[in-house]
């Protein structure tokens, strides 16, 4: 809809039309008492491409369609169900992923391992190359905490998902990895995007902290669009002026999802919060607000991580959120 | 804690201690590698008075201590439980408060009151005053809608929840309300706060939706000053660069204002979100969190309401989100 | 305009339809590829008042027209001069206001008043009523404030501009103060903003701090909806998540609500900042970016202020800060 | 600043100040009347890897310290003075970089060069490589458009900046372009910031939108310590809840940054606001706030452009931008 100012010309009107008609679209005139209101109903991105704003009498340009299609409910209408192995994600199943921010050894990553497979995680997560804010910080063990984490994984039959961080890296992480991660900072790094669409491994988008639901929906678009249909999206909270949680959960951002894309959504409670002590509640609350499955910081001994060990939760407590989550989950068919 | 430049010298340190002693304060001195740090212990407003970042060599002021006093769980460590006939929020009962964004008519405001009344709700709702963006939309029956709304509530035994606007109305909203609501957009309206705790029917107020959950702490503080300890603290969503909700439900600020405060806390999910498909998982996801209660809009034709309709549930919706708030609040111990 | 959900059926498009004519509006449907869409042309609060969301088949309603108007440079579109004796605010007058956050003593304020005076200031300000965060902290002098604000004042020929807190003060206040203020908490205090609009004197209108510039307009629309057109706006800082300043000034909003609105609009880099060494350079941007005029708080001794003493400038300051704006404000055809 | 809780037993003090010990680290304590406070002042990254939060009895952690190095002006207190050929940024030089969007065709770039070239500009600006939300947006013309940018720029002798999306095109943008431009998507791409830390061409870091100033300098942190100290900073605008301009100019951050960081600061005042008219007043309002150079988007023909047409002005608009900045430089003892 490109929305004409008050006082407007015909010779406006017209330049508008022309173009419109020469970009193969349709345009359909509305003149009313205070503004005229120029139709446009076409090809979505051929309209975008033009810069409407600066043709003379053009007040405003307001789409209409939304701009993803792959990802969208009007594309497929029946939810996306990730499978992989035992985990899977879907209208009557609730996914559980747990792990430590970082692999810091084999025997925390085995015992991390062993503990959340009895208390019915159904992945396990860990972080083997770490993006930290401050490049003093650190980084990860890279390959070597790649293997410790398959090895765990493995002999718990828990697939495995970790982060890529470097494009370069895809081919050594997807040989270790079941589910690959794209980062919050990386949400729009279209090449990593686009070569993890190439891929068939499923991909885990994680939403950037101050992307739009929109945004968030287009970042997935990306990966569909070179043919990889396996996404999870993961909402981590995004950034506000509130101080008191490291991030803002946006646990609306559920439902709106629902009612837009096919794809599953789940929730990260502890990058949301920041708080070791928000993370039961929190993670109730994602499955209560409707999403998929949640994605859970736990370390033997929080006290002692590397990294993140303010928003870990220990094992013992992990074996709790598991069971309050089974209650929700139960209450809306959804089985863990 | 005051924060002193890297090459401070002497005289620069000395003029912040005496400034200290002078205002009956004892400085500590710690001298680190790179900066050295002042710590002022002592009474925090006398210490938040000064202008200290004017004093040439301070780099910043850290407070360390939270502002407030009569609010916080240091204060009073047990749970404050409102209670007004049979509605009651409290660590072991769940509130639920319900009715339209505004009176309309008798007829409207009795048939909500009795079908909430049956679902299960404990307080009814409706706005008599109503603040609009827009000078030109609806504002209200006034005491016309006032009356309305007591008979109704009264009929069924529903304590009245409403709004007060202007500090003039104070007394004439006191005599038929029974909880007197503070709008968002007046949560820094200080006159009103004060003059609200000064009376003694509990207040609901609501968090304004730019508001820090320390902001919104001080604002009740205001209440609780004049002597009025009957607060009921409700988040309604604050506003950030997502736009495909109204605002955005902070939903961490359950469990972050338990951890602080010992007034108790519900969620309006219609104002949070502003669309009537969220209300319920959105209201879900406020029991999952640790809320106290909700308050939501309802109206018997949506369709047709003066104002929020767009974000009103009809009443059998309402009676579904009863039935279903009922399970989750059961698990965490509380009644409905 | 309302867009209509894909596979909308007849009945649906009837229904909406039906209600338009009902309410005096012709509908105009456009049929396209993906999407159907419904221009509804008329009395924007009349088609704003009806929940369109709640028809079904509806998927969203884009507004078309801007919902406020007396504001509007639609409605007039000669810049609106504010002019009270010497201060002066305009196209070709650049007006500057200066004083203190609180009126301390005479001593302080006719200190203040002098000196600005030989710097160039054209009106002055400071506070009687305090809203502050705590309530514990300094409220103000309340009418003894005022009486020396006024005395100082009239001594130097500079209107005073002062803010009113409280509804029932108008009349009070408004016997001291030339110019009435309205601060950022109240921005969407409608009654306060009302009830100015139905006094004479000029109203300087803060920006809340997380108030969209609609809705900024929007409050000055319910004053000149009252009949007072003499409106000054005055931007003065969002909230946003970046902490190295107490709120971020919206230097845009300036050109963005020159294209908007006839009203002026000047800035206050004080409040916007927080912070003292930062008050040039932003009132320099100001000027730049096309504002009326400049706010500044000012104070022979930022050390010793009673409030705000972290972001006043001293005398001397403000008296070279007068200078630098001058030249800018000249190459855009100004005078100070 | 480690903050206990109010009620905090000797045993969990001694916890916090073992392990402070055991790092090496030593403790300061200061017992208030309501709170403890442990200081710890030593090797920031030691003390930071500790997740103090899950010590018990800690309610806070308040670091002092700012956590960046190289970038600070307590590393190194003289303006860093960026010069390649004739493009110079300083103290006493402002620099203009001017150029399309993205590189279109030969005659574009060539018509635009020779045209900014007359006006002022010092170094051309133009995409080859273009992220976009959506993708199915123009992405660029790759090398074909570096060879073609790198022509024009060398026939006027300007120097050459674009930006780099992916890692693996270092080297052959590299051969382009004499400044290597990170946009603002990629600011936390941390393997990108450290290869670019590692070549030698000068870097310009875009802020990412909804980065804190604080996260800005550490980005440039990044490329600082692998050897590279040649950055440009720019400031673009950040995300917020404002809806007028596509992203909010942060005005303030150029101050603030001067006062933190030695590295130099440009504006972009055509990302910032998305909006051809407001060029001209936010590039005026950047120089005014002390920025040491803008970036403008200027194509030939704003309504043909490719991409960001409605925010480029034309070559004729540039012109006149040039002469007015000219004159507040000039003011603050700047040449361009």
């Amino acid at each position: 809809m490109i929305v004409m100012r008050k006082g407007v010309t015909e010779d406006q009107i017209n330049a508008v039309v022309k173009k419109l008609k020469g970009i193969g679209v349709t345009p359909h005139i509305s003149v009313g008492k205070y503004k005229t209101v120029i139709g446009a109903i076409g090809d979505i991105e051929t309209i975008a491409n033009v810069a409407w704003e600066t043709y003379s009498g053009v007040e405003a340009v307001v789409p209409i369609l939304k701009p993803y299609k792959l990802v969208s409910l009007d594309f497929k209408d029946e939810p996306t169900v990730i499978s992989v192995s035992e985990f899977m994600l879907g209208p009557s199943c609730f996914g559980i992923i747990a792990g430590p921010c970082s692999v810091e050894s084999e025997d925390q990553i085995k015992k991390t391992a062993a503990s959340i497979k009895k208390s019915g995680a159904k992945a396990i997560r860990g972080g083997a190359f770490k993006p930290r804010t401050s490049p003093y910080a650190f980084q990860g063990l890279g390959e070597e905490g790649l293997k410790m984490l398959k090895e765990a994984g493995e002999s718990e039959g828990l697939p495995v998902v970790t982060e890529i961080l470097d494009i370069r890296d895809i081919e050594l992480v997807a040989q270790y990895a079941d589910i690959l991660q794209i980062g919050a900072r990386n949400m729009q790094n279209y090449f990593l995007l686009s070569e993890l669409g190439r891929q068939k491994k499923p991909v885990l988008l994680k939403r950037g902290f101050s992307a739009t639901v929109e945004e968030f929906l287009m970042a997935a678009e990306y990966i569909l669009k070179e043919g990889n249909r396996n996404v999870i999206l993961c909402e981590r909270g995004i950034r506000t002026f509130e101080n008191s949680t490291r991030n803002t959960l946006d646990i609306s951002s559920i439902p709106v999802i629902k009612k837009l894309s096919h794809l599953p959504i789940i929730v990260d409670p502890s990058h949301a919060s920041g708080r070791r002590d928000l993370v039961l509640p929190l993670a109730r609350a994602a499955v209560a607000a409707g999403a998929d499955g949640v994605m859970v910081e736990v370390h033997p001994n929080p006290q002692e991580a590397f990294s993140d060990g303010q928003q870990s939760i220990d094992l013992q407590e992990f074996d709790g959120l598991v069971s309050e989550l089974k209650v929700i989950a139960g209450m809306l068919g959804r089985e863990i």
